[in-house]
């Protein structure tokens, strides 16, 4: 499925960057949840450009109006929609679209499958704006888990080539809310100033940096997910892929733990009281596609933003000719901090989608 | 959906290590293929193990009895169900396994989730055993996709930290099928060799190695592949992470995209005649989820065999104590050769899925 | 699934009567498609209560704003977005609904299902409102399958004990066209006058009462659809039970057909040119699931209005007691009328999703 | 889905007629279910060919072996196989149906669909025979929801045009249970007497006749199952509708309701002690696709079978002549008896589907 996702629960994302709205049906949520308005909202600003020097400075409004699915704040259980509404953009000429294909962009793989009909103004249904919704989507996912002593959180592992911590063996409710009060969250303070420096030096070359997210999710119980083709791995990958520019994952240590001796990678287990841990977390949280009980820990990797200043080579596929291509206006030099809160997001509705009916978290 | 997979292509797999027999049930396949068996016991064969000291010395018989969905070799359109049946096995005691979770097993994670009546015998319906259903699967849908002008390859990238080349811009039918004529594929002779050496150490001291291995789809038309939740890194991912002891997945240049400027990550576009082409594929011949014409290209991490001699601690959850636990019998010091085709085989149900029904296709 | 449907088509419905907007999601359109407005309107008018003295009085606007999967008319491939809102309606009281459970409606099974969260007010996301987005739904599949010449028709079977004519083996566009132009589409005109006295009967005595609809897809391919699970019978059926009311499909001669010896319910083929045909189309064109080439012919009950001013015995699930209840403001007596083009509606997604991808449909 | 169904319980179905072995793959069943392997062949044995003159003589073997999925009786949660083998068959000659389309059997349209390439030997994967894994698979369902206290029964409620009684509002766990005692289960016995010299008479004039079936299922609590696309009727419905020959499905009255006045269709309800029920049971315990704690109850139209001895007129598509066909060997002049089981292990793996993960069912 393209458009719509979930077994438990259903998602479907639509919209596109100029049309009227944008938006996302929530299926299945539980009804007599009183939605955090605050938490949404929050989130939602996490994801919002022009906040600082650091991101776009286009003014979007990330304003949700949820036009089903609650009745005075409270859910349901019919499908929530929430829609977000694109303000006039009258001003900007993007026909040139239509010929001049931006590498590293859909631009021309939608072309291909579209045969040209698809909407090209400011990446149409490709937008990074689509995430806005998930964001909300992802809000009240959290908020659901969290009534469960389930959190999600992320901090940024790498901006380029400047690295991070990571986080270890155990991962609290209080590591992860304090990343929540970082405006970039880092593990390692003196991590983010370089890596601001990183992006600072991007946007003045005109041209864009990338990194990782690296995202935990804490006190799911073990014995949730499957093997095979739903497994945890399997079944968050599909909803991380689905972010625009991520273009890895893994899980636990991921690549790294290809580099060690099995007595390395395989995690000890003790009984610490009467719980069952890992004296290490390589796998993540997650064996034969289910959860251990340890904090569930991936990363993904986002590539650095598509949209940059410089000329850069390229088709006009109406002439059929080589051509180049500067791409106006402002653009984000690094996408990494404003993607955690999507990060996050995904990686709640995925979870809440597998433990939605399960006996444990009842 | 755990047994069962695909919206084209339907791919039902079931088995157990030491039960009567395993298999897989493909559904949907085109009516009117006559089989290619060579391909199908060759592909088989590459997984199989015991064929050298660089594998498990156990012998296992994976002949495929296919009891329905062919007449005379040629495909109904009926579900085609492959069975491979277990030998007897009685000599081994696995109780042990009931009590002591191996580390880096399924072993813990089943026993929550299957609340202790998993079988555990040879690890059961979690055992790698159960990817010589998929191969068989895959075999066949490599057939169908060769029939249309795709092909799909690939080679060691890494075991431990020893690297090999990789795939460059230009992957062409030859350069995958050269890959076949190798015993253990490399694009560069030299990295096998010292590959090898790094087995053998691992194997010496008791020990396990994983590694890497990059794929290609090459000639899958530009248009294939959705936005979001069906993208063609979503869809491949999800099937790649259902392989045991993958714990990455990647496309194009994976992590390593990360550390780029956008200006080096974006692949440039140009004619080759009248066909697009990019100079680079950085993005791996995806962008918004829908190929553009270039290799699709992927990575997947495995991670070192869980199963190794050494003497290991966890826990007894009979007793609720800690405990020691060594594995008795021979094991695979890296399994990374014997998935290259486990992986080759994922990729070609993925694409065949994503393409079965595309008007690019037929 | 409960909000979202479909392998190829994928439909997510979404609303509430007395929340802010209606609507639907329709993804995997294919792109390109100037989209027949005059169509939709006149489909949605045909739904649309209020017309005439044998429905509803109250006057709903069933106006259709499409949000995004559109530019300039045209479809982009984007998800289509379909949003119906809601006029205010402030007025009536609705918070006996919480209480009283109306006979033959959701309240009781959905106050169980929701634990008493989920919005009373005019029947809530139950409402038989929600059958306007599938209606504009349905206007556009059917345009997709015109434009391939496929065309979509229905008339009434019967109201209460009426009985019409019902289609024969030959289905014409010209007769399903001619169907069209009668406010309420019946073969045998005489029929017609009857029901309406039935109807207005119904109404005087404060009332309803129920009926049947046929409805015909003609020139669907034979080799369409799929033995078990997908066969045309369980696809189409499952969106057919959807519609609020349905309490029984039927194809080709349906019930009638047990009452046949073999040799009469067998349908005998012979060639009419090159064509294969049948005389007789006891089995509605579908043979093992699979389409034959006849007219796809089937049959939908629909039960009588829920809502009758009647005095009703019923439960107060609030004070635990039994109770009587009079259904306050005015009733349609009868919905088969306004129900014929939802039934068109949903057959024409189900044979849009089956065919989509078909490479007889290209 | 075609050879796969479920979101909770998965099925995927396989087999030909003449092949080496049918079955059925189920996944997602709970682990530590000791399988009762009695009520499996019981069941079995109902749908079983040969008993009796009422149906074929033809002796076929409906043993199950059980290849994964148990350990010593019992279920380990991983996907549970169960096969039939089919026995050696080489006396007929199946060659002319390559040729000669049967009359009311899937011939031509699967001809149209696999173009030719489909199994025909003894109907290929349309043979009635694919109905055994379903029974063998509905058995465990049945045993499953028996020990939470849900009941599946049903009664044949005619025989062309000789009816049995009704089910009426109270149906007990001994009302179904005396139906199991029975050879040919109807609730009035004159009514088989009866239906017995229907069937008799259709087999000595070398026709055959149909049917209808009603079933029940008990104690499904209140508030299970969705509005629209996975309402309890659109679930169920799917899956009767998977079954050969099966042309129509009814839930609660059936097409019987559109001919009362909502007066008489609106369920009244009243309260017994502490639950909630309604007087009549017309709507089938299911409103607003939710279940509202009455008896689930549908029935469905079993159309005459389509093999019979009487020479019928027919095309040969090698020739593409009109030509006439007389199918040769002994033919079930009613297979409605044998259908009941399937009709009952359908409406229990439904069932299981739905409720499965409910928290109402734990």
């Amino acid at each position: 499925m393209s458009a719509n996702w979930g077994k438990n629960i259903e998602l479907s994302l639509f919209g596109e960057s100029h049309g009227k709205a944008i938006g996302i049906v929530i299926g299945n949520l539980p009804a007599g949840v009183t939605l955090d308005f605050d938490s949404i909202k929050k989130d939602l600003s996490r994801r919002a450009p022009g906040k600082n020097r650091m991101s776009t400075a286009r003014k979007e409004k990330d304003e949700v109006e949820i036009i089903s699915g609650i009745v005075d704040g409270v859910t349901t259980g019919a499908p929530l929609v929430g829609l977000i509404y694109n303000s006039d953009q009258h001003s900007q000429d993007y026909s040139y679209l239509k010929e001049l294909m931006r590498p590293g962009h859909s631009d021309y793989s939608a072309y291909e499958k579209y045969h040209g009909f698809n909407d090209v103004r400011g990446g149409g249904h490709f937008s990074g704006r689509l995430t806005a919704p998930i964001v909300f989507a992802g809000a009240i996912a959290k908020q659901i888990l969290k009534e469960k002593g389930i959190y999600v959180g992320a901090h940024i592992q790498s901006i380029k080539d400047v690295y991070d911590d990571s986080f270890g063996v155990n991962i609290t409710e209080e590591i992860l809310e304090k990343l929540l009060l970082k405006q970039y969250p880092t593990i390692n303070d003196d991590a983010f100033i370089k890596m601001q420096e990183t992006i600072e030096e991007a946007r003045m070359s005109q041209n864009s940096v990338g990194g990782t997210i690296e995202c935990a999710i804490i006190n799911v119980p073990a014995g949730i997910g499957n093997p095979f083709f739903d497994s945890i791995e399997a079944h968050l990958s599909q909803l991380l892929f689905s972010i625009p520019a991520v273009k890895s994952v893994s899980f636990g240590l991921g690549e790294k733990i290809t580099e060690l001796y099995g007595s390395e990678a395989n995690d000890s287990y003790y009984y610490d009281g009467d719980k069952v841990k890992t004296k290490t977390n390589h796998n993540g949280g997650i064996l034969g596609g289910i959860s251990n009980g340890m904090p569930i820990v991936f990363k993904v990797g986002i590539k650095p933003t598509a949209s940059i200043s410089l000329k850069q080579e390229t088709v006009n596929v109406k002439t059929k000719e080589n051509a180049t291509l500067e791409i106006r206006g402002r653009h984000d030099p690094c996408i990494v901090p404003r993607a955690i809160v999507v990060v996050e997001a995904m990686a709640a509705l995925g979870i809440l989608d597998m433990v939605r009916n399960d006996e444990r978290f009842k």
